[in-house]
Parts: structure tokens; C-alpha cells; sequence
């Protein structure tokens, strides 16, 4: 048996992972220390009261005989498509099949494996900085790489490709930068991808952030996307999913996707779970929208605080606005990874490193909103004592 | 964009996808037909109460800000992992690191997913007939397929392949087929593996049906098995959990491919839900043993009274012991989906054409132990009166 080789290009660690272990490493020298947890894009607030009342029954369903259900279409149960469909979609202004929606246990699940579908030939297009796991994949795929830079001169926003790209990646509101497009922003690479016949993977997990108006929720909202894209969405973050795992793909029958997407998830996937996509459900009732909505102006108050804390500081800070991360340049003569190791080793802050997006990320480091309030109220008191 | 060519050498349709697109089919043109479904492996007994309780607990962890928990390590929670190891492969004298158990929301998208570790250019050996997703997921990744045909005069126990193998995939107790494997049988094919240097996909979803006791429960029980093989785990079928979604996998570190597979899980899979990984950590504690045997007892009933009830009609019927599926050839005349249509047609029928599963399926039928048992007691009178 021969491996497949291009996982050869991939660094040795994956950047969570390799987080993990510097962090663990540091507890274990330092037992009574009390590490702070700013970095990682994790949940803390628990679940809404009608969401856990629905999991609480679809359990019980599976308790007994009359209710007992086993396998789960591959696709997602019909009721929860058409949820989606219904309030995602149509308040938006767009209009979707219900063989358009296919639910996943979760967004990085569907990003890595759309991959499948295209040729190793394609030419791919990845912001710099992004989440690694689009890299990460088209690596495994063996797929040339253009990426697009992001800083601080182009307020994050990417120029398009030099050179014609057959796949985009594109998350709005940006992980990890924070930054946002707006309608017309976006139309532009909706445009691009339509001449150039370009695929654009549109990742929209922190859509839930948006407050402005402007600010397309859907890249469907831009005419013309549903031949050009496909959008992964998540309940991980709008909804506290983490440990639940649930998440759906739009794959629109206009881009000529769809059947082989089907045929992938048939093939390869037997559905998600069923208390997850009851979980799901939950979450459009009018009490489940009011807790989803409690919980997220906690995260939206927790991102304030952390941008206008940080600002105070004198530090020079990106995002934090209609998204859940903020992008801090770290002071200079550090590193992002230099600054990773200051912050944990002084004050016991664990951040994320901005290298570990990539090459533009390196004098960056990002902090997340969905920390826990109270630990970022002491992440910036013990900044301030070292400053 | 280019598509992955290798999607269109695909049948069009999914095996079940087909079957139950037929079934709807014929419930629409009859809406007052008791249709009796006894071909897709789906269980239908409710969880064991231990299960149960295990899970309304982990979903009220989730419903407090201090118990509350997010993301799930990728390879799944180190206590599972454990009691995995503890309770499937220490008894049987199998040795295994924590790091080689790899926990997976099912066996069906690790069994896909693997096929991401190898290059294209292997060469793939796949018993004929077999579960489709083997084949489905080769053609997928463009490799040349031997397929190796298992009929009753080789008892359905495949030859060695005539060309060298680089992959090999088994499944013991086999679906379709319901053969199983002695020791002495096994090493053959751990030895070939070894002296070609292949890698076998053990599929031991099926397991917990071995009554016998020369009969491997893990492929790990064969000296040297660990150099040369993955196994794939469920608890789908012993466990009921087809809607709970939770399996394992183990790549043990002898194969060289630990560390891809944790590279692969890091970048494509954000981890198991905790409720499922709660629940099948349940599934081991005394009162969860028990409720399981309980209902693995009432299926191997069912498999015995169908294989029986078959037998006693003049049916040509193997499996059905030390596994849960009756591979029951079709009367002359026959092809397997004309049986199948006339199985839905006549009597009102559901079985799983044994042509889906490859060319030496054609002139059998699959039924399955999973089925309601009052369906199959009802199935065998509707078989007697057209006889």
C-alpha cells in the first residue's frame, strides 16, 4: 500500500493541537495557575432551556418502542430543511429546494470533505490569513494554492486572484480577522466566479455576529451566487452546537453539484444524529430564538469588551464587530508565536497565535468573544498590571 | 472548476436510495398496503434504559454554565477510548496505546473517509458480493478494483486475489453474506497481507453477533495483525445507536498511519457528540451489558426464526448464525431485483436485492435479523400462501 503523499506538505501539528499542547505543557509545570482561555473559537454559555427540552424528548423517543427511529436520511430530515429554508432563507429573499439543503454534523465536517467532489487540477484561492483546515485540505488533495493577503493596508479585504482560480474560499464574517463584506464587496467575487467559471465555498458559520444591515447574511442574498457557490453553515456557533454537532450545506442544483454531493453523503455519511437535528429545530421556536438570541448579545457584549479593554491598552485592534474575533497586532519585536508564549508564560492568557493562519497572520494574534466574560475581565486587568 | 471525473463511473443511484425510492413508489400507488420492510440493516428495538438515562444526563450537562462542555476532542474523549480498550480488546488479549482508538460519529464515514491515507495507484481487493460503500468509495478515489467473488461453492469465503492487493477490505461477519470467519481462516489473510505488504480495512461492524468461540471478535486476535490493519467498529448494530451515530476506529502505530489519520480527523472533523460518545460509554456498565444481550438476543431470535421459516419454505438460505443477516438464494427464473419486485408486489415485501452488492449477489436476496419480529412472523405466512 502506498500513502497518499501530499500529506508529507502538511506541518507536523495542526494549530489547535499544537495550542493544546504548549498550553498543557505549561499547566503541568504550573499546577496552581490559573490559565485564562481567550483563544480558542469554542462556546461557553450552555444550551437554551427549549433546545435542551427537545433533546431531553427526541431521547426519549428513542427510548421506546412506538417512537424508536433508526437510521436518519442521509440528507437531513425533511422538517428541518424546510426550517432552514424558511427562516435562513426566504425572509432573505431567496429561494431554495429543499433537495438544495443537506444536513451535516457540522461545518468543518462539509468543508474538508466538499473537496472530494473537484479534480486534484483545480486551482485553489484561500485568504491569508484563514482557517487552516481549507488549506489543510487542499493540501491532502494535492491542489496548487494562490493565496490572497489580508492586512491591516487593505482593511483585510482580498484583492482578487492574479491568476485565474477554479475554487475560492471564502468566510464572511472573517475567522480569523473579523472582518465583513458588504453586498457589494461581496457581488464582486460572485462576479469573478461567474466569468471565470469559479466555484466560491462561501464558509458562513459566524453569520450569526451580523448586525448591520448591509452586511449580506447568505451569499445567496448577491444574484447569480446559486450557480457559483456552495455555503456551509453551522449551529456550532449561533447556537452553542460544539458538542452537539450540527451544521447544514447549501449545494444548489444550479451549480451542477448537487447529485454528486448527494451521492458523496450516501456513500459516505448515514445522517446526523437524531437529538442533534431535533437540537436544531429547537432553535427557530419562538423561545428558542430568544435564548439563541440571549446567548449571542452575551458573546456581542464579550467582544466589546475585549476590543475597547484592548484598545485602552494601546493595542492596535481589527474585528470584534458584526463577528466574534478580534485581530490585535501584537506590540513590536514579537511574533505572533513569541507573543503566544509571553502572554501564557506572564499573565497566563492563552491566545491565538496569528502565524497559525498564515504567513499575513504573523504579527497578529486573535482572541475570541465566546470566552467566558469573567476570565476576560481578569485577562485585562493582568495586562494592564503588565503593561 | 473541474469535477472529480471519477463520480461519473458511479451507478447512479445509492443501493438504498433505490430501494426505498421502489417502496415509496409502490406505498403511493398503495396507500393501504402493510408493507414489511426486512432488507436495510436499520435495528428497530428502543435503547436500554441505562443508554438513556446516560444520555438525558450528558444533555443537562449541557444545560448548566458549570457542567457545560464544548467541542469534543477530535479522536474522541480519553474515558471512552479506555473503556473501549478495556472491555473489546484486552479480554481477548489484544494490547492496544490509547492513542490507536480513534472514536467516530459511525463506522460508515471512517470506512469513506480512510480512503483519504492512500494514493490512487493502489490497488484495491473487495469481496463480491459486499456492502457497496467499499467499491463506491475506490471509484471515488480513481483505483483499480479485484473483486473476489464469493458464491456457495466457495462456502462465500474469498480466495486470495490473483493480482498483488494493496488495500483489502473485509467484513466479518460479512454483510451480505452472514459468512464468518475461523481463526486459522483470518491468518490466511493476515498473512497475505504481511508478505504482499497490504493494508487490510477490517469491518467488524457486526461483531457483537459471534456466538462461536474459534472466531475472532477483532482482527487484532491474529498475531502480527497490527502491522497490517485498520479496524473499523460500530455500535450502530450491537447497540441500536443507527440514530445515536458512534463508532471507533483503530489504526494501530505499527501500520504508519496513526498520525495521518489524527492529521486527517484534526482537519475534516470537529469530534463526536458528546451526548453519543455519553451514550456508548454507557453501553459498558453492567446494567448497559445487559440491556444490550437483551436485545442482541432478540435479533439472533429473528435471524434464527427467518432463517428457519425460509429453509422450511424450500429456500436455499445461508448466514443467519454468528451474524445477523440470511443471504437466501432466489427461486429459477428469478434475477435478484425481479424477485425483489415481486416480493414487494406479491406480498408486500421489502428484502435488499443481492445484486446491489455486487455481480456474484445477483441471484440472491439479503433479509435481516434487524427486522420487527412480528413483520417476520407476518412475512413467513404472506411467503407460505403464495407458495
Amino acid at each position: 500500500m502506498t500513502i497518499n503523499t501530499h500529506f508529507q506538505q502538511l506541518p507536523d501539528n495542526y494549530l489547535f493541537k499544537e495550542i493544546s499542547n504548549r498550553v498543557e505543557a505549561f499547566q503541568q509545570s504550573h499546577p496552581n495557575a490559573r490559565v485564562l482561555r481567550l483563544g480558542v473559537g469554542d462556546v461557553t454559555r450552555p444550551l437554551p432551556l427549549p433546545v435542551v427540552d427537545a433533546m431531553h424528548r427526541a431521547v426519549e423517543e428513542l427510548a421506546h418502542p412506538e417512537t424508536f427511529r433508526g437510521y436518519c436520511p442521509e440528507e437531513g430530515y425533511p422538517w428541518l430543511r424546510q426550517t432552514i429554508i424558511d427562516n435562513d432563507y426566504r425572509p432573505r429573499g431567496v429561494q431554495l429546494e429543499l433537495e438544495e439543503v443537506f444536513i451535516s454534523e457540522g461545518a468543518g465536517s462539509d468543508l474538508g470533505n466538499l473537496s472530494e467532489l473537484f479534480s486534484s487540477a483545480n486551482r485553489v484561492a484561500i485568504l491569508d490569513p484563514s482557517y487552516p483546515a481549507y488549506v489543510d485540505s487542499s493540501v491532502m488533495a494535492g491542489r496548487e494554492i494562490e493565496f490572497l493577503p489580508c492586512h491591516a493596508d487593505n482593511n483585510f479585504v482580498p484583492s482578487l486572484p492574479k491568476e485565474k482560480a477554479d475554487i475560492i474560499y471564502l468566510c464572511f464574517p472573517n475567522n480569523p480577522t473579523g472582518t465583513v463584506l458588504t453586498h457589494d464587496q461581496l457581488k464582486a467575487w460572485v462576479e469573478y466566479a461567474r466569468t471565470n467559471k469559479s466555484l466560491i465555498i462561501f464558509d458562513a458559520a459566524y453569520e450569526s455576529f451580523i448586525e448591520d444591515s448591509d452586511i449580506p447574511h447568505s451569499i445567496y442574498e448577491i444574484e447569480g451566487a446559486k450557480e457559483v457557490a456552495v455555503e456551509v453553515r453551522s449551529y456550532s456557533k449561533s447556537s452553542g452546537f460544539t458538542a452537539v454537532r450540527c451544521g447544514w450545506t447549501v449545494v444548489p442544483k444550479a451549480t451542477g453539484l448537487q447529485a454528486m454531493w448527494m451521492r458523496r453523503q450516501c456513500t459516505k455519511y448515514n445522517g446526523t444524529a437524531y437529538v442533534a437535528q431535533r437540537a436544531a429545530e429547537a432553535t427557530y421556536t419562538p423561545l428558542g430564538k430568544d435564548g439563541i438570541q440571549n446567548n449571542l448579545a452575551h458573546y456581542k457584549g464579550t467582544a466589546q469588551l475585549l476590543s475597547q479593554g484592548l484598545r485602552d491598552l494601546g493595542f492596535e485592534v481589527y474585528g470584534g464587530k458584526n463577528a466574534p474575533y478580534i485581530w490585535c497586532r501584537v506590540p513590536k519585536g514579537y511574533t505572533s508565536w513569541s507573543f503566544f508564549d509571553c502572554l501564557l508564560n506572564n499573565c497566563q492568557i492563552v491566545c491565538t497565535p496569528g502565524a497559525g493562519f498564515g504567513p499575513s497572520g504573523e504579527s497578529y494574534v486573535r482572541f475570541s468573544a465566546f470566552s467566558n466574560r469573567k476570565d476576560c475581565e481578569e485577562a485585562l486587568k493582568r495586562l494592564q498590571a503588565l503593561a
